[in-house]
């Protein structure tokens, strides 16, 4: 189908001990991890001995649900990825930031100030997240509706990119002599006064290597997909069939280029949970052995909580109920919540069965097998249009981190499909995303010219 | 005057190429040097090397004037923090946050995650951050005034304790063979509902080695030294005479121990500037090149902001015109408008004087000579009710940093008043702090025992 195959790219979604909600009671995991910064720049290390493209974290400012089942909590990743990225070289670096719940100034400078740390790695998922706990952290009784949460999230992001481009690349002199260290002609204060946002100054902190984070979105709803459209340059998203994927791939295409845009600048990265074996039969066993250590009890109250239904209405045993809310009433993460309900009608899951489907990846589809099965299944979604990448979910970690990238790695780069080395310093670089152009000074340069004219007249 | 001295505590308050307003001019600095990792790395890897308490960074959310004169913008200090935590291992890191700018669930988690990712090393410049140009970043057209700061900080407060105590110490369990991970009665959400915030979760983050970050807090006048007494366990301060600098050391220890305090618990870190040289002729000649160096016209603008008054109000060289705002005119930085201005009726500078003696520490108070002499000045002080420690800004860096630890530290440990190792491994221990108790388990405790016993009844 495909002409001459494009470079793949791989993202390493990173999570306390693995994907797998049960992963944290295998003998191997350290179940302390979520608050190990060792463990998360072990994790670091592993990915970029295996070129990966980018680390990433999920994030929301609350505690999800109970601590008594798995482990809980998470350290807050933009202080977790600058500390990896003292530790690190070359690998990407994405952290998940909630435009609900900051304030432009504060997040633009935190991933600017990054983004000089790590010499240009940075990325941004950008979230407008979901759920009531969140809500209700940051002064409010209601989770805000998903079409008010977009509107500031669009909002947010000009905000954010005019404090990106308030500096000129050339606005630092450093004219010791003459005692000048910056030019005043070449800072462009934001100047933003919006309905949601009223930002005067120039961001306290040079344009960046990169100059501006990659940025990331993985909302597949309606507005998810729309916003997507405008400004993701890398999607995360989860699909269980390769037409599904294949579905939302030409659908994101296309709106990139409706809304004027490069399709090949906007990355389609679905999210993959590999299971691995040195046999099929191996990574079998290794799944069972998971699934075996759910708490069923537990897990259907989270369904349930998705699926925003009382637990009492799910039977372990039984389908989903016939009369199920639509994505209409669901104010959280509506495209989540009807992969779930999709799954569960199509392959007519029990309750019990669609909660171990879940267990391992959140609703993102698992490959179990050997290296070369998984990576077949990774370039039969990649030639067939359903992906530009993955964004590699490994259900237990760090070792299905280590066994991706020492067995299923080796065999992409064999076939000339991944990168043996880096060839380029910045996360946009291995991405094959140019650097943006400063779009301030044009229209400073604009505004310079008509002055000229306007006083020679 | 003391009977066995106390140990001296010593901050290294790092900031581009130093204090000194012209120490980017001098050959030996890099101009680039705001946006360095590498820079601020290595000064901490030399504060760490002379033992020193902690480093520390000012920090405010907007550009400070403009960027023709001297280095301006700073990388936000959380994140470089959390790099500069992943490349030392022992020094305590103090970044500075504002309660008027942030929100209390993301600035606590942030702090938390910082101090899992130290091993306990984090603290917390509480600051209100007095500026207009802030103000028009975060939807204001005005600086809040000084009290409705005071006011947002006393609640902000309240809330962080609140979060960093909702995990108890037991909370996580970590039990694999009943697949437990934590323990859902030891989690106490804030709850918090008050004038400025409703927060009802608990934090997403366990309670921290340090129990909290080590809480630092900077400001002067009535309200700061009120809040200082209820919150703070360092204070930096900024005096230029020996008298001045035991009245506010008195004042402080005697709210502490109003407020019901330990005034041992409560640290007095008075601001110096060493400028050193082998001969204090050498030290007088690096003083007088900085000095020719400051750009007067541009200098006399930022004076002639923090006293309120108009550039062309002020003569370089001319005092101080005799009518001024007074302190409770001023809603930003009222004590420091009140240094300069005793500074200068004191010693009836002109203008231009005044600004020299700014120009090295902006109010700081400078001790220009050798080692042995910036020695005994720092004893001078520490032995007579001064201070519990300094906060060393060098005039340049990093020469003034290294010549401070390799020339001045081994002075005070020849003389037995400084550490010549780490004894302890969190900010907390370098400090002598203890590590808080959580008050929220004494209150589930209490309340557990009450329903027993109604239970019982």
């Amino acid at each position: 189908m495909s002409t001459s195959p494009k470079p793949l790219h791989l993202n390493a979604f990173l999570m306390s001990t693995g994907h797998h909600e049960a992963s944290w009671r295998l003998p191997e995991s350290d179940p302390y991890s979520t608050t190990s910064i060792a463990h998360y720049a072990k994790l670091a290390q592993t990915a970029e001995r295996g070129r990966l493209d980018s680390i990433f974290f999920a994030d929301s400012p609350s505690l999800w649900g109970t601590i008594g089942r798995r482990p809980s909590g998470s350290l807050e990743p933009t202080v977790v990825l600058a500390a990896i990225a003292a530790l690190t070289t070359r690998i990407g670096l994405i952290a998940t930031a909630s435009t609900t719940y900051n304030e432009p100034y504060n997040l633009a400078r935190r991933f600017a100030s990054i983004d000089h740390i790590s010499g240009g790695r940075v990325g941004w998922n950008i979230v407008t997240t979901a759920t009531l706990d969140a809500a209700r952290n940051f002064n409010r009784d209601e989770l805000p509706s998903h079409a008010a949460r977009y509107a500031r999230a669009e909002e947010f992001l000009q905000v954010a990119k005019k404090l990106w481009d308030s500096w000129d690349d050339k606005a630092v002199l450093a004219d010791k002599e003459a005692g000048l260290w910056g030019d005043d002609r070449l800072l462009y204060p934001a100047a933003h006064a919006g309905e949601h946002f009223q930002v005067a100054g120039a961001l306290n902190v040079p344009r960046t290597p990169q100059g501006h984070p990659l940025l990331v979105q993985a909302g597949s709803s309606e507005d998810g997909r729309a916003f997507a459209a405008n400004h993701a340059e890398a999607i995360f998203t989860a699909w269980q069939t390769i037409e599904e994927a294949q579905a939302f791939y030409a659908d994101v295409k296309r709106r990139a280029k409706d809304a004027g845009r490069d399709p090949d600048g906007v990355l389609v990265l679905p999210g993959i949970v590999p299971v691995l074996g040195s046999t099929e039969a191996e990574a079998r066993l290794l799944e069972e052995e998971l699934d075996r250590l759910i708490v069923p009890e537990y897990a259907l109250g989270n369904l349930a909580k998705q699926l925003k239904l009382d637990p009492s209405e799910l039977d372990l045993d039984k389908e989903l109920p016939a009369v199920l809310p639509t994505e209409d009433e669901i104010e959280g993460a509506k495209s989540r919540f009807t992969l779930i309900v999709d799954l569960a009608r199509r392959e007519r899951l029990t309750v019990r069965q669609l909660i171990g489907r879940l267990g391992g990846g959140r609703g993102h589809r698992t490959f179990t097998g050997t290296p070369e099965q998984v990576a077949d299944a990774i370039l039969d979604w990649a030639d067939n249009g359903a992906a530009d990448g993955f964004n590699i979910m490994p259900a237990v970690l760090p070792s299905g981190l280590e066994a991706f990238v020492d067995q299923v790695v080796p065999i992409l780069q064999a076939k000339g499909r991944f990168r043996t080395e880096y060839e380029a310093t910045t996360l946009r670089g291995h991405y094959g995303l140019a650097r943006p152009e400063n779009p301030r000074r044009a229209e400073a340069v604009a505004s310079a010219v008509k002055g000229v004219l306007a006083h020679s007249r």
